[in-house]
């Protein structure tokens, strides 16, 4: 079950593989992490929003879809406010001083080794030390760390406290390493959708059979099919995919109960805490002031702040607030929300930037059926349970960006752990050629 | 909700202050994590079964419910089984050689000094490290952190490199010590009750209005009352005192959705993982042999063993699967399991050993209403989100060992959370004098 890009992947390679699909949504609505909402007239993106060069299923995807990318706007100056000191700096090099910026290129060097190897023999020692503690005791420098830092808690939405050295060199390796986990041009924030993403997971729903409102509440596979019990009625499978982020598929009622190594698994996995503030303004007075809107902060709420006028050209920023800074945020009054955002913006942008003619935020921490965002992580000490993550159990198999090899976390990663579950599922009916076959797919 | 001793204790002391309370309780039996089992025509305890000299609530309960203790049987030689080398010793001191004794000492001592500084004034900073991490740079010998690792695994039911330095010496603190988790004299293993744990919590279940195979599937609060839809039926309360481990109350569907801040909480809680073997004999032969039954391995699968005899002087011997190996163990079939167990011991107390007259096994990380056992600890990096463990929710509050300041983790940390959360709702009912309120209370 459910209708976020990897279940909607899967449910569309075995419909092209000629088999019958169902697929089973929790949400009112499709896409999953993957969403859009109306801010002063405009839609943006409030969940997955960008492709990179070398994701090529989305390429593919969108394209296939006829849709369009467009790229993240990142012409001009960019700010850096760290440790308190505001600076402004061109191209890719943040505005330190030079010793600083040496041991920061040093520490990229040293992830970037790492993450070589994580790719062919990572050390299970790292599965019991935290990033934290790497960086502690390899970068001296106080804004050093902050900066890494900073761009940690964007990408997992996380503290580096909470990554295990192994997750963290996974991550990258799964990806194009750190810096294009960091990175607009080149990197994982290069392209965004001139429909926005949600276009593409609503095309990719059209013609497939989506029950919205179907929440599986219990999985019992106790007999000859699976019989799925949901908030919109019970469903009968030979297969089920369910495609969901590790954490949420504990929360499923599971007859027989799940194996002990995936029981302990799916406590294994919390998800990362991020919120999304978009402030849209009547004209980009950023972009004339010379600025690209790219602000990196070490201190809260927020953490990095992006240029994020639609391609048809209203003009926003989008800010983000995440890990502990977003695990607070809810607890906040809504104006002192808004107050602390606009404050800080204004630090940047100038006074301008205190009058939006539109806010949104979108809290996915508050979002049950995800539980946080971008993605989840493993804990320390967990590697002893990572044989459970695809595992098929029964007749039941796992999709979900988590379970991806490549651009896990990513709306790559989800569409490729669709592909992968629904490969594994067409190979149990022996190939293309049985359409009375059925399966059942869930995502969130 | 949940008819362990959290839930009854809360239970117990509601309808004391003239409350009315109704538990809900999923499985088919109360107890929660305390439950026995008949092998070779005796009761075991396979879940809680040991009181410590300090945990005062269980001794005014045993007693209370006219129950009896009677000591952890210790006397005799024991036996080390440390990387590979079998040795024997008496009284508390392994028998390593003098240089390994003297680290294992000094290691102790550095434990303590923490645990002081734990119950004070504990450093933010040991969120962010392992206790693996903290014993591979603090501890030389491979000998002592084995050892070490063996203690701590019996202990949480997982592997040092899952536990933060700062849950660690938090939960030595809020026993009477890390020694105190480890000793049966004097420590968390000293004494068990007669009738067995269980007799201990179908007595505090006696008069109360107790609902078994009733799990609680949703809990809406969004009225002036809550609501709890459970598999017997739908339930009316005022208050709910919510008596899980954490990771569970993530499982129920609420309305409206948890507060982000425990929703981030209860991903950050996994169980440990823990099988207990018991092999019943027709005599305590190992006894006879001078030993006292008691063995500690640094291999696997079995990490600790003890004398199981019962009051009625049925010979019998339990030894713990625990951490990654009990994470693997139901992987393995059956008779390959017994065939592992009663190797080790055959090779600890001779070829008697291996004709056992009953066998049992109690896999705790395959029953999905605990998920594991015998507590849940928190991640790293979780500090930012602890505010949440006891915060109540609306008028959901929450109890279960895992929230207790004093003995958390223990059957004396359940009884003192229930105690807690039923003064907690007895507070908004303005005292003991209004008998209409009603309660619904929940354990597992």
């Amino acid at each position: 079950m459910g209708a976020g890009l990897a279940g909607l992947a899967a449910a569309a390679e075995l419909t092209r593989r000629g088999l019958q699909v169902v697929v089973l949504e929790a949400r009112g609505r499709v896409g999953g992490r993957v969403a859009s909402r109306e801010i002063a007239g405009a839609r943006f993106d409030v969940g997955g929003q960008w492709i990179g060069p070398t994701q090529h299923r989305m390429h593919r995807l969108v394209s296939a879809h006829g849709l369009d990318l467009f790229p993240q706007w990142h012409a001009g100056t960019k700010i850096l406010d760290c440790q308190g000191k505001l600076s402004r700096y061109e191209g890719d090099i943040p505005s330190l001083p030079l010793v600083h910026l040496l041991e920061l290129q040093r520490s990229l060097w040293r992830l970037d080794a790492l993450t070589k190897r994580a790719r062919t023999t990572p050390d299970p020692a790292w599965d019991r030390s935290t990033l934290a503690d790497w960086s502690a005791s390899h970068v001296r420098s106080a804004r050093v760390r902050g900066l890494l830092t900073a761009a940690v808690r964007v990408i997992f939405g996380m503290e580096p406290a909470e990554l295990s050295l192994l997750r963290f060199l996974g991550y990258s390796a799964s990806a194009d390493g750190f810096l294009s986990l960091a990175e607009i041009v080149g990197g994982a924030q290069q392209d965004k959708v001139v429909q926005g993403t949600h276009a593409l997971a609503e095309a990719m729903a059209a013609g497939l059979e989506v029950h919205c409102g179907a929440a599986v509440r219990a999985i019992d596979q106790s007999g000859d099919s699976v019989h799925l019990h949901t908030d919109a009625g019970v469903w009968q499978a030979d297969r089920v995919i369910v495609a969901l982020p590790p954490h949420l598929t504990g929360r499923i009622a599971w007859t027989p109960a799940l194996p002990q190594l995936r029981e302990q698994l799916v406590q294994r996995w919390p998800m990362g805490a991020t919120v999304k503030v978009f402030a849209v303004y009547e004209r980009p007075f950023w972009r004339a002031a010379g600025l690209s809107g790219e602000v990196v902060h070490t201190g809260g709420p927020l953490t990095v702040t992006f240029d994020a006028t639609t391609a048809e050209r209203v003009p926003a920023l989008l800010s983000f607030v995440v890990g502990d800074e977003a695990r607070r945020w809810g607890q906040r009054a809504e104006g002192e929300r808004r107050r602390a955002v606009l404050e800080s913006l204004v630090r940047w942008f100038g006074p301008e930037a205190g009058r939006p003619i539109g806010f949104g935020e979108e809290d996915w921490a508050r979002e049950p059926w995800s539980g946080g965002c971008p993605t989840s992580s493993p804990v320390t000490g967990s590697l002893a349970c990572m044989p459970a993550l695809r595992e098929p159990v029964g007749r039941v198999h796992w999709a979900g960006t988590e379970t991806a090899r490549r651009w896990t976390g990513f709306m790559e990663g989800a569409v490729e752990s669709g592909e992968r579950a629904a490969a594994e599922v067409a190979a149990r009916f022996g190939g293309p050629t049985r359409p009375s076959a059925s399966s059942a797919i869930g995502s969130a």
